[in-house]
């Protein structure tokens, strides 16, 4: 097991963290099975999409903020950050992906992300290897 | 093995299972590993989220509810729960949390949650330790 | 480990697997574990859903194409399939369904979907068994 810290700068970002998750794996020397990794956190999500032209990140974070803006829903939380925790749950707490030959098998447009909701901060990722 | 059944009693709702699979996995004796559960319906799925205020899962029913309404989208499947499918498909039918020393590695503010979108009623989640 | 190689034939569309996948499944042999699925691409994603009634693939690839619709949201990406990234990343890129005595552990009206969100083309999805 292996906690990966994973800083953000923005309110909202996209966190890429595909060569750390992969070194981690490296380092377990497994050969072949699943990595899961799980946010510890309940306004960041992770997710799994295109890492080569970074007008998707954007494009994702901009149309999760049309569809579920920070103010004016109605929202009673008071911390004013309902919204990060409703994106949080729509990416999803966890990913899993499968490996072999000690390789994540991530298609070729394919990076690991950590979606921040309500940063910039340190989250904690876990990472198990089964 | 375990079969979780869960109890709703509104259309929608999230219904905290954070101390049952906790239970369940402690009766296992597993040190380390995952913990995977599914929800076995259509009209459900289940989601990690801040368990502290209630407002947290109200303002996400609500923010759904908006998105998604029951009526008004131009749905065509008969029995008008629509709303409820896309729901599910949305948080989605499981979720993997990993486990040390016997414990839910959860977030300080994480709980899990079944999302009911088409209750009340009894669900059934099939929880596997790995 | 096994590669699915799975066809879709519009640009959104929802092709069920389910069968495909427990024929591997009966495969492997294997009596009780849990079967992850995993999409090597940033435009499709998985889900588990009903197979009844095909309206239901329908309401939710409406829904999905009203909140997310393919043109007019002010995506950057140059490619105009912003749309199916997004929506790739709310179905989610993987599902991890449970199995006992060689059988996936499906409700009644579960089935598993590709949700194809640019096709029509063809798409791996990796199937481990652990």
């Amino acid at each position: 097991m292996d906690i990966l810290k994973v800083r953000s700068h923005q309110r909202e970002e996209l966190v890429e963290i595909t060569e750390l998750v992969q070194e981690k794996l490296k380092e377990s020397e497994a050969q072949e099975g699943i990595v899961i990794l799980y946010v510890q956190h309940t306004t960041a999500g992770l997710t799994v999409n295109e890492n080569a032209d970074p007008d998707v990140p954007r494009d994702m974070l901009h149309a999760l903020r049309t569809l579920i803006p920070q103010h004016g829903m109605g929202f009673r939380h008071g911390e004013e950050n309902s919204d990060a925790h409703i994106k949080a749950s729509l990416t999803g707490p966890s990913v899993t992906i499968p490996f072999r030959d000690g390789k994540l098998l991530l298609g070729r447009w394919q990076g690991v992300f950590l979606c921040e909701f309500d940063g910039g901060r340190e989250r904690r990722v876990i990472m198990m290897v089964r």
